[in-house]
């Protein structure tokens, strides 16, 4: 598996995939409780939203495992998982204390809220399909101090 | 599901998950093929990498369905899917014609490489544990143009 050069760079994660049983409750969690813009949706299979210069992709895994519909020609490979998956944003302290907040207005159980060792704060609850969805605040995998 | 005020904010993702049977296998393709420094690992449970800001943790799914090991005393929420997901990483032109060349030379098979309608190209491969990999540009998602 050696490569004939050094290795090319990645810049790092563009999307998060999740799966999801219902777009709409997944739509009114991410998009209208969590604030993330809808940047693309697709009856039936999939809705992605915007969070950062990151993508966060929920699709319908019966949908996913299909081949691409016959309008849509390009040659997306299908996948599609069952069960709880995990996803984790990034948030300052202060916006991990307005989110706990808002979880808890919205009446978002918290499932878990705890600091690492290193002193990073994470803050875990569930979307509506039972995914495990974490705030965390990035110093949690700061090269320092870790 | 109203907040009493402006929602907080979010830095996009800052972790994504996907589940392997082998983690031998995944650092192998993470670690070493893609390069990604290894940030954490757990023998039997997890390896995580660092790509960028982000992280992307590979988990085996059985042992993260449990509660955490009597030596971790974090209630670390329980998750773990199966089947295959998906998981995106950013790269520009030139790196992207690169991997394409590294994935070759490795024999790594590409599932598919294409331009969406903007003319971002994505090249798709699977890891070892079957999920689908994406190397896409980040101009996908550019909010102009798209």
């Amino acid at each position: 598996m050696a490569a004939t050069q050094a290795a090319p760079s990645l810049d790092g994660v563009l999307e998060a995939a999740i799966y999801v049983d219902d777009l709409d409750a997944a739509e009114a969690f991410y998009g209208g409780l969590l604030g993330l813009p809808v940047v693309l949706r697709q009856a039936g299979r999939h809705v992605f939203f915007r969070a950062g210069s990151t993508i966060v992709l929920a699709f319908r895994a019966e949908a996913t495992r299909e081949a691409p519909a016959a309008d849509n020609a390009l040659p997306v490979p299908p996948h599609g998982a069952e069960g709880p998956g995990h996803l984790c944003f990034a948030a300052s302290g202060p916006d991990l204390d307005r989110w706990a907040e808002v979880l808890a207005v919205a009446g978002v159980a918290i499932e878990a809220d705890f600091r690492w060792p290193n002193g990073a704060r994470s803050v875990y609850v569930r979307d509506p399909a039972g995914n495990s969805v974490e705030f965390a605040e990035p110093k949690l995998w700061a090269t320092e101090g870790a």
